[in-house]
């Protein structure tokens, strides 16, 4: 696949980061939620295998928040999800599938509860802050709704936590999974999480304060040389093997949170008020039609650039690859995938043709590893 | 400035001439809602050249619609924009601000009144539909919301009226500015618009029907040989001469259309009911506190990737350039600044730094040409 430029303009917002993550050897971006969010530094695969064994710095600063403020905010971000947030705890992140009316999924972030009446909505790719606006103001709800000028840096990999640790002491390395707490760097507090988008373990530091993020950006490469710390970013490969799915890649408004796996983030017994429960009631009753399934192709390289189609051995079409990369570890082509009824079971298999060549293929369980 | 590739997914959604630009030289791209939209097809200059004497076809399938169906349209499209629509004729178009109860801007659509109950709003880069599905679930209005597999072609240039007639008819010619009908080709009816993202002249193809829309694209560039077609793709230097604003771009969310020279298309006095109204019309006793305005550089090369401060002799802030491009015609930068009261002045000098170097500006008026 030929590679093309990314034409830079304002729309395409910088990061506090992108200058120096430029100098340390970007090459690739995309955009997320209007805004650059690097895509490579060379070698995705030589990125992969660091990322597995080391620790990594992250301009994750396109996952921007949407902060609900107000007497209604609970009421406005439990309408938002269809998880059950009524035991939801101050310091704790959520991850929350976000569904319209129709159980169609608008986003998947994870959300932040800061306090009973304050929120932050960690959002994937899409404006989730216009859903809420519009909702709030329909509802008349007593809220306010903005996006905070927050930019975080994730720091990932197995050595992530004694780099963390040399900075900020045993309190860092003691917080739970999907907790979060305050830490004070250079005279500013910073909330981080202990979260992230690879299964490499590790932290996201919601910076707020521009000035003193820098510094943290550069005392952590500064103090990390001892475990080899590099830039880096979400890596494909690492994202796939892990099975963290991808808004607008894996999943969009099309589908519903049941077909996507996520049943364990659906909660229909509850008491709590959401959009499109009553849809999801109706299809948990009748049986998902479709599955987010994973897929091992037996070739040596693939590009997803769009959705392509599994066929069966009479050239029918069973389901669609939708995201796909080559893996070192299984030494195939590995892929997030939704297959048709009743074509979603493991050892289901399928052909592919990826640059008129055609492959064998087979349906996994998610996710790999 | 380096160049950065662009990481391809199946998130950043190709378009169904995706393939036959690439084969045509396409060179750059930047994501428009979700979707890749071409930047350049090699020099930038020469395109802009040839976009003011001939004709080109763009692939902006970017520009998406959000279509609004149903009982409660014509009041749910009214609610979200500050023009009044109550005098709106089926078969014409609409540039209409999409504002938020604080009148700060969602987008700048064109508005497409297809029926009485039918409406597209072709969009702008953010997600308007969301936007739309909150509040027409909050105020639990009878509308369905969708995205249509709408992908539109641009034919534009002084020479694309030639080139429609010669497909389409004397018909096509006599169609007003901002008008649509529709025309058919390969067996299908398409809608097509006297409009475009340049002040060059031609039109817009709204293709439903992507096998006819396909045919119709390699036609055009069949027929068009005699009239030097190309492909393009919105041109920088071109839309900054004519001032096409750009949302996210030279506006968001932090602007209402007040400040950012919309006047025409705020209509206070109406007794239509629409969000930010109440507010618009405070900000409109108070005045404006900054303005977009024109800007015109002594220097000859700018790149414009974020915000870049104006400053006054005594290096205090004035104001922001948002955009801005060497214009071949004016043989100086030129840009789409908002200038801070009371410098938001025809002649108002400033300073810039570019890559270092600091430059004389002076303020003007919109359109440059």
């Amino acid at each position: 696949m030929k590679n093309y430029f990314i034409a830079r303009s304002r729309r395409l917002r910088s990061t506090p980061y992108t200058s120096r993550i430029e100098k340390q050897g970007v090459t690739s971006y995309t955009s997320y939620n209007h805004m650059l969010l690097p895509a490579a530094f060379g070698s995705l695969e030589d990125s992969y295998h660091h990322l597995k064994e080391n620790v990594q710095i992250w301009d994750v600063a396109g996952e921007r928040q949407v902060e609900i403020l107000g007497k209604d905010a609970a009421k406005l971000v439990q309408l938002m999800t269809c998880r059950d947030l009524s035991k939801s705890k101050i310091g704790r992140c959520y991850y929350c599938p976000i569904i319209d009316d129709k159980a169609g999924l608008i986003n998947d972030p994870v959300i932040l509860k800061l306090d009973e009446n304050r929120w932050w909505i960690s959002i994937a790719d899409s404006d989730v802050i216009l859903f809420a606006k519009g909702l709030a103001i329909g509802n008349k709800f007593d809220v306010k709704i903005f996006e905070p000028n927050v930019n975080i840096l994730a720091v990932q990999g197995p050595k992530s936590y004694k780099l963390m640790e040399k900075l900020f002491g045993r309190k860092i390395t003691d917080m739970k999974f999907f907790g979060f707490d305050y830490f004070e760097y250079s005279k500013s507090k910073h909330l981080i999480a202990r979260s992230g988008w690879s299964k490499q373990g590790g932290y996201e530091i919601y910076v707020e304060n521009e000035k003193s993020g820098l510094a943290l950006y550069d005392k952590l490469f500064e103090i990390g040389k001892e475990f080899n710390v590099k830039p880096g970013c979400p890596n494909l490969i690492e994202r796939i093997e892990s099975a963290l799915l991808s808004y607008g890649n894996d999943m969009d408004n099309e589908d519903n949170p049941l077909e996507c796996g996520l049943e364990k983030y659906v909660n229909l017994d509850s008491d709590v008020n959401f959009l499109g429960k009553e849809r999801l009631k109706e299809v948990k009753k009748k049986g998902i039609t479709r599955k987010l399934m994973g897929v091992m192709i037996e070739a040596k390289e693939i590009n997803v650039s769009k959705s392509i189609s599994l066929v069966d051995h009479k050239n029918l079409k069973i389901g669609e690859l939708r995201s796909g990369v080559y893996s070192p570890y299984f030494k195939k082509v590995i892929g997030i995938a939704m297959l048709d009824k009743p074509y979603f079971k493991v050892s289901q298999t399928f052909k592919i043709s990826i640059n008129d060549t055609v492959f064998e293929g087979k349906v996994c369980d998610l996710p790999f590893i």
